[in-house]
């Protein structure tokens, strides 16, 4: 029955015949190698073994993507690429995550047969839905507590990344959300250093945004980094909560799984997941995960909010990448329980990408990050914010940005500074 | 002062100028990026700006190996590839080894500049050391609790990986402890699923060892998977050390390194650090991170036990690479608290690489895990375990293994099956 089945589907490279190679793959991370052992009956295999479930022929190349793999000799005719679906029973491993991880992102890298091999896509039985929690707060709860209904939640990160101290990263802070912003955060480098103590930070940074709210009635989220040990992770998020403050940030690829889990069934804030380390696992085209299949890991463990890098950004990823991650993120996982996490659009953003991030992803329903596309705005970091939110607005009234410019003169400026 | 700081050893290739290569990762994962911002002041990048310590340029070559690097207009002739060392005050970030892998594991991989980009080595400050408990049993303690010594730990596998039942598998143990050997490991497939539930398969897998150990007065090394969620894994290792257990497993990379530094500061029993999915961090010859950077995180997290592969495996892994991560998990991190983990060398195994392993490697303290090269031995399983055992003696007592053979049947068994 397909609803008791894990569906993995890879991208392959193999020289050999590719029905030989997915079933090395199935053989490998189920019950059996290509040689039988004792106890490997067909009533087990029968029930436990992965299944090839569909292998696509792709095209076929000269050389191999990945060293190491089996010797020419071995090869029939170049090294072939497809896509290969296998299904693995639910009771192979039960709904667990790092024992779903073992199974579809395990030892099946090692394999000699592949030249490249790529997870790029999942599909999760209900019984993860059952024992997983997802998000606590998602994109509703996030907008409830940002105060920001209809637009993308502005926001942008602490910089310098590191350095600054407590009382001067407050400082930067009154700044900020004096000048419009939703949502600020620290830099995935600032979380409990000597030179700025979590506490320390939380307090002052809180000291600001308390200020700012009794002022003016609202209340700007601050992600607050509390990368790090389990103890201090839960320690700093009972800070944050106790304090007042509105959300926690984590590096989920150095945490893991089990331990944002952990923090999740304990938090009473949005978890904001930044991706750092990401490239290391999908920047490789024949080797690692795509965003589509990893992303579902941290969905259910409970991150409320995942990184996706943005269009024109300033690292490597091409923007149909960014789109489908964000889209990715936007999609149910189950229908009952759809584990949506709000898309964190970052990196190199300013008010020139938002009508194409509408257009390309569909939905506003985005933090959108900006650093110096805000506060390099030639005329200072509240009309940097305007800019932004007046290019929403004409993304969302499907008006182009030149026009919507031309009677918005933050918008006009940002262009004119930052556009081509 | 080198003793506070960061070493972090890569390999990049990139079409820039090497020089500027090399200070953009330093600025991008410390306090700036090229664009000075406000309050990057000369004093804060004195005291928080990664340095740049020695680039060593290599080769150059003419395609870049990553996709989406700066395009060709951009470059000074090829893609040029370098080791570049960069140094990080330990008070950017704190002895935290999430926050450590954010700097020197995190966003750098994103660069475009770089068509190539790999973590090869770490060199640690003493901080990290006094936060970090490192492995409790270690080989001293491994070996007192396994009951060997002046040799390695000759060890199996439970196959099927999956499929058996509590008492099938226990039927098994049976078999392997009878046969004389030292270590019983879960594969990593098998941990806690609904066909052998972790309870189950420990009560009755336990009953075999101990009726054994009443009888003989040796007590074989169980690995009982407890990867799994947080909870989980702690009530699991509670439950092996409360029921004479002697030691837990873990998948390292699925449940992250906090989860591990908490399992092991809870723990009363030696942790098994399994890797699979480690090819995914390391199989592209440039991305991601070497075993000798990679493995300092788990020692320092407490893991007594490291899989390292082995010569001559069914993998992609050459056997310099093998060599070169059971060195260094045998090569003290500190001088005073050298976090030693015990190789496993496993996969593909029998007698015939005893000589070599021990000559490249050049220590028996390591753990020998065969799999067909023992239960397929054609005189059983026992004479399996000799044959191992007699090959060890052999690459101690420096003799070639066919001339040990000619007065060891079990060895000379093997060559015949096993050997060219």
């Amino acid at each position: 029955m397909a609803g008791d089945r894990i569906i993995a589907t890879y991208w392959i490279e193999t020289s050999h015949p590719l029905e030989f190679a997915a079933e090395v793959m199935a053989g490998e991370q189920s019950c059996g190698t290509f040689v039988r052992v004792p106890g490997e009956t067909a009533e087990l295999r029968e029930r436990h073994a992965a299944r090839v479930e569909r292998v696509t022929e792709l095209e076929i190349v000269d050389a191999p993507s990945l060293p190491h793999s089996t010797s020419p000799e071995n090869h029939d005719g170049g090294f072939k690429r497809a896509e290969v679906e296998l299904s693995f029973p639910l009771a192979n491993m039960g709904a667990s995550l790092p024992n779903l991880l073992s199974t579809v992102c395990g030892n099946l890298y090692e394999l000699r047969e592949f030249s490249g091999l790529k997870l790029i896509d999942l599909k999760l039985p209900r019984a993860f839905a059952e024992k997983y929690p997802g998000p606590q707060f998602g994109v509703a709860g996030t907008r409830r507590m940002a105060g920001v209904e209809g637009r993308p939640i502005i926001g942008t990160i602490i910089k310098p990344s590191v350095g600054l101290s407590p009382e001067q990263t407050a400082e930067l802070v009154k700044t900020l959300i004096e000048a419009g912003l939703d949502f600020i955060k620290d830099d995935e480098l600032m979380a409990n250093p000597p030179h700025s103590p979590f506490s320390a930070r939380f307090a002052a940074v809180s000291r600001a945004i308390n200020d700012y709210a009794e002022r003016t009635g609202k209340k700007p989220m601050y992600a607050f980094n509390i990368t790090d040990e389990l103890d201090e992770m839960l320690r700093h998020h009972d800070e944050v909560f106790s304090g007042g403050g509105a959300c926690i940030m984590v590096s989920l690829n150095h945490v893991g799984a089990p331990a944002v889990a952990h923090l999740r069934r304990h938090s009473q804030l949005p978890i904001h997941g930044h991706r750092n380390g990401w490239g290391m696992l999908t920047r490789a085209p024949y080797l690692g995960v795509e965003f589509r299949a990893w992303s579902q890991v941290w969905r259910l463990a409970g991150v409320d909010h995942m990184h996706c890098n943005g269009l024109r950004n300033k690292f490597w990823e091409p923007d149909e990448s960014v789109v489908a991650s964000a889209r990715a993120c936007l999609t149910p996982l189950f229908e009952d329980k759809p584990c949506i996490a709000m898309p964190v659009i970052a990196s190199a953003q300013w008010a020139g990408q938002a009508v194409d991030t509408y257009r390309e992803i569909g939905s506003a329903d985005l933090m959108y990050v900006c650093g110096g596309g805000i506060v390099a705005h030639p005329d200072g970091v509240a009309a940097g914010v305007l800019s932004v939110r007046q290019a929403w607005e004409a993304a969302l009234a499907g008006v182009m940005l030149e026009d919507y410019a031309a009677t918005h003169r933050e918008l006009q400026r940002a262009l004119e500074k930052f556009g081509p």
